[in-house]
């Protein structure tokens, strides 16, 4: 099961060991983790994961192998910019969003109009003009939790997409 | 000059009354519209850009060149999917938001991250946990003025393109 | 109606001529041409079609729309470098290819893939490991030939969209 | 190190056979296989690789990660369609192209486009009009031969990499 952690590449320090502790722990599970594998969140990500033993492949937004970051074991070269965001929340069964800039954004909207469950640690709150803030993000308490919420949801993603191609087989 | 109308494509009525307004002040100011060429917000707009002379761009997700809307002049077929939303605020000198559902606040943080002007009439506000909401989005009273914002941010755009082609070449 | 042109960016003197005079006829006929907005043949193209009053669109691989060559109506900017060469050949209901590189050699492969037809004039013959010369590509033997081929293709293409929505709706 | 496999869906039986030599090949020299992930020449050669102990990367034109072939281990979900094409190719520091159809053509033209180096084992050979076959692509004899001709370009290529990084920072 591969699950995507997503965040601001300038990442302020407790938003890094947030993120840091969230790849240690998906490590822990035998989850794989994708990003987008640059600076910040990604990096930290990263670091935890192989810290633990996990494997980590990266959506690049260029040709060059070497922009990953240093604990990145599959570059995957798209040559897209930042269309590759697209891809970075498709390919997790499900997105852990920490901290956060504009470009975390695009992948938490990409994400919620394609379903695909967005658990956040200090991230975004959205609201749409005259309504309560938006309530499709679920909030997790810590890493852990980020974590054990995540693979929840990612079961669930897993089993549907095996229903339909029963379904439909 | 291309200005970019985002929103959902489900629209609420006061919301694609807004986005036919839209429409129609781009066209009035002979300024082409590009947009993701389906319902709802994009319809409206594209309505209200056909009633008034103007030319309607429309960037698809799909293959099929009848997907547009019945006020596309010229459907650019991407096959592409949700990515294809990048496109859109690119080919945009700038973005206005109407309204706006998931996909509209991916394109939101596309444009963002990018540097691209958003003027929004009723659409997302966003906060970053802890702190007072963002002022990335530049809040349009009403159509006119949203109109009028982004010809302004547009115009800046376009000069800054120009002074880069030129102390390069 | 919207027909691709593809080919060399470093193009050769004849094959710019034959470019121009595939743009022209083009739009003597009205139909809308869409290219990569580059130089050599897409320039080419473009000029003719301009002659003659024609419109163009070009799908751009990066973020700045003076990029296009001079005589680009609607700059679309996508910001995914090559692969901007499926959105090209898509949005085409016929594509013609006027000599051509590799760029070239990656769009007739898109095209032939999904059933886009491609018209040849002096481009790619391709021969599959102990076969006979791949029968894929239409040649024509000169621009006007190779307008009228494409526009046939493209008006059957055309009608198998609208039964399919008759079909399905 | 991961290099790319390429070829038709609809594999002949011979074809099949060498792309599974390709990927027992590549895993027995540890080098990463990246390909599309659907059937024919990418499970066959993905097949190999997993019975030497091999790891496996699939970039899907969908959106769901039970259209991969078995032989995967890392599913890359991008939704692009035929735009995915372009990943493959990019990820890989070399290609290795058994037989072929449309979308192998697309790909050996995005590479050659890209300077990624591209080696042939029974697949398409091209003719610029009125020129010689064009000696782009590097035949190989075998399965083994294709592979150590991949790996020494790919040591190339990452070479070159380096260099620019060193001379860059």
């Amino acid at each position: 099961m591969i699950i995507a952690v997503i965040g601001e590449s300038n990442a302020r320090p407790h938003i890094a060991e947030l993120a840091e502790e969230v790849g240690r722990e998906l490590a822990r599970r035998r989850i794989d983790l994708v990003c987008g594998g640059m600076d910040g969140v990604m990096e930290a990500a990263c670091r935890g994961a192989k810290s633990e033993g996990g494997r980590t492949i990266a959506i690049l937004a260029g040709s060059d192998p070497q922009q990953a970051n240093d604990y990145v074991d599959f570059p995957i070269l798209t040559g897209l910019g930042y269309a590759r965001n697209v891809i970075v929340v498709k390919t997790g069964m499900a997105v852990i969003a920490v901290g956060g800039a504009y470009g975390t954004l695009s992948e938490i909207g990409h994400a919620l109009a394609e379903d695909i469950p967005v658990i956040g640690l200090e991230t975004w709150t959205l609201t749409r003009s005259g309504e309560p803030p938006d309530a499709a993000i679920t909030i997790a308490s810590d890493p852990t939790d980020a974590v054990e919420k995540a693979v929840r949801a990612a079961e669930d993603r897993l089993r549907a997409f095996e229903r339909s191609r029963l379904s439909s087989g």
